[in-house]
Formats: C-alpha cells, structure tokens, sequence
C-alpha cells in the first residue's frame, strides 16, 4: 500500500459511521443552558448569598460543573441570568442530585418568583485562559 | 511605636477613603452584559458566521475582552444570548472601535431583526480554570 492508498483508508475510516460514533461516545457535547430567574426583591440579599454558596461549592467539588455565572440586572437587581456550562447532560442531572443544590433549591424556593430554564447551544464560546 | 501601634495605623489607613478611592482607580470594575439578538432565520447562517469570526479574532487580539459567550436557543435558533465580560468599561467601547467589529457590524447589520443589550453585575463568576 503506498502513501496515497494510505491517506485514502485513514479517510475512509474518519468518515466511518462506527468510527464517528465511538468517537460520538467519548466525546458528548457540553450541555449549556441560560437560567431566567425573577427573585422577590425583598428577599434578594438571602437569594445573592444562597446562590453564591452553591455556585462556588459546585465549581470546586463537581468536575462536570464547567461554568455558573450568575448576574443581577443594573436597571432590575431582582432579575437573575445564569449562563451555564456542564460537561454533558449527566453532569448537569448530577448537579441537581447534590447535597449543595438542594440545600439551596429549599432556601430560595419561597423567594423565587418565576424561574426559567433555556437550553441553548454553542455558536462560539470565546474566553481568555484564565 | 509598638507593633499594636503599627497594626493600628495599618488598619486605619487601609480603611481611610483616600486609600480605597486609590484602590479603585487601580481596579477598576469588569464591566459585564448580556446581549438577546433576534435574528432572520433565513440568514442564520452568514450570522453565525460572522459572529464566530468576530469573536475569535477579539478574544485573541483584544487584551481586554475576557469572555463572549454567544449561543443560540434549542427552541428558537433564531434567538441568539451573548454573555460578555470585559476587562473595564473601556474596554468594551475600545471593542466597539476595532475594525473586527465594525466589519461585524456592517455585515450583520440587514440579518439583525432586534437587540437589546443588557447591562449586568456579578453575584458569582463560578468557572473551572481553563
């Protein structure tokens, strides 16, 4: 076989659909989602603290928990966004599974006023090395 | 003066005005929005596109942008999210002028169907280092 017989194969197989999908199984996409969250403006402080407590607890102890930025809006502090990254979907069912994230859903149920979960995906996700 | 002098004056000086307005200027805030685009489904794509150019060459060339994460909804493609984080405000009106962006803008102009841009605070910035 010679290098160009080669180079052919080596294609042939990338464009396998058994190869694509072993590769599909080792490689599951980032799950992303963007949380709409209306808190009880009387109750903000708690929510803030509550949510910062979670946040940082689930970055440090679950690998699958990639990014949670949670922002209060300038011309309406009561209104929350989170962007949030996981690994994979399980990663995110696991997040909902954890002792810190149920602490917090418990504490914040009674100062949320709507909540809103938006699966989204990528177009491109641009950051700096931190 | 004794060492608890010494502490004394320490602390006062750390929590004298004058100190903490020099402490400002030198850290200033990160200035962070979210951007909700609506887009014409029929030019999706070219926006995409561009989006993604313009992102990777701002996040590589332009020191003070930290983060534009910019996704599309599941359920409504044509809905775009951008979360953006810069390094100070300056930054973000620097962006504004780079010849990326402007051609950006120029060329997503016609695909752009409403844009809101939405400025935010932090309550945590939770991330895995990169």
């Amino acid at each position: 076989m010679n290098a160009k017989q080669l180079l052919m194969l080596g294609l042939s197989m990338a464009a396998s659909p058994l190869i694509g999908h072993a590769f599909a199984q080792q490689t599951k996409p980032q799950y992303l989602q963007v949380a709409e969250i209306d808190i009880d403006p009387a109750q903000l402080e708690s929510y803030k603290a509550a949510a910062k407590e979670q946040i940082e607890t689930a970055i440090r102890v679950e690998p699958g928990v990639l990014v949670l930025y949670s922002v209060t809006r300038r011309d309406d502090p009561a209104h929350i966004t989170v962007f949030e990254i996981y690994r994979d979907t399980d990663a995110c069912k696991a997040h909902l599974q954890t002792e810190h994230f149920k602490k917090y859903k418990t504490a914040t149920e009674p100062m949320v006023k709507s909540l809103k979960l938006i699966p989204v995906q990528p177009i491109v996700l641009g950051a700096k090395p931190m």
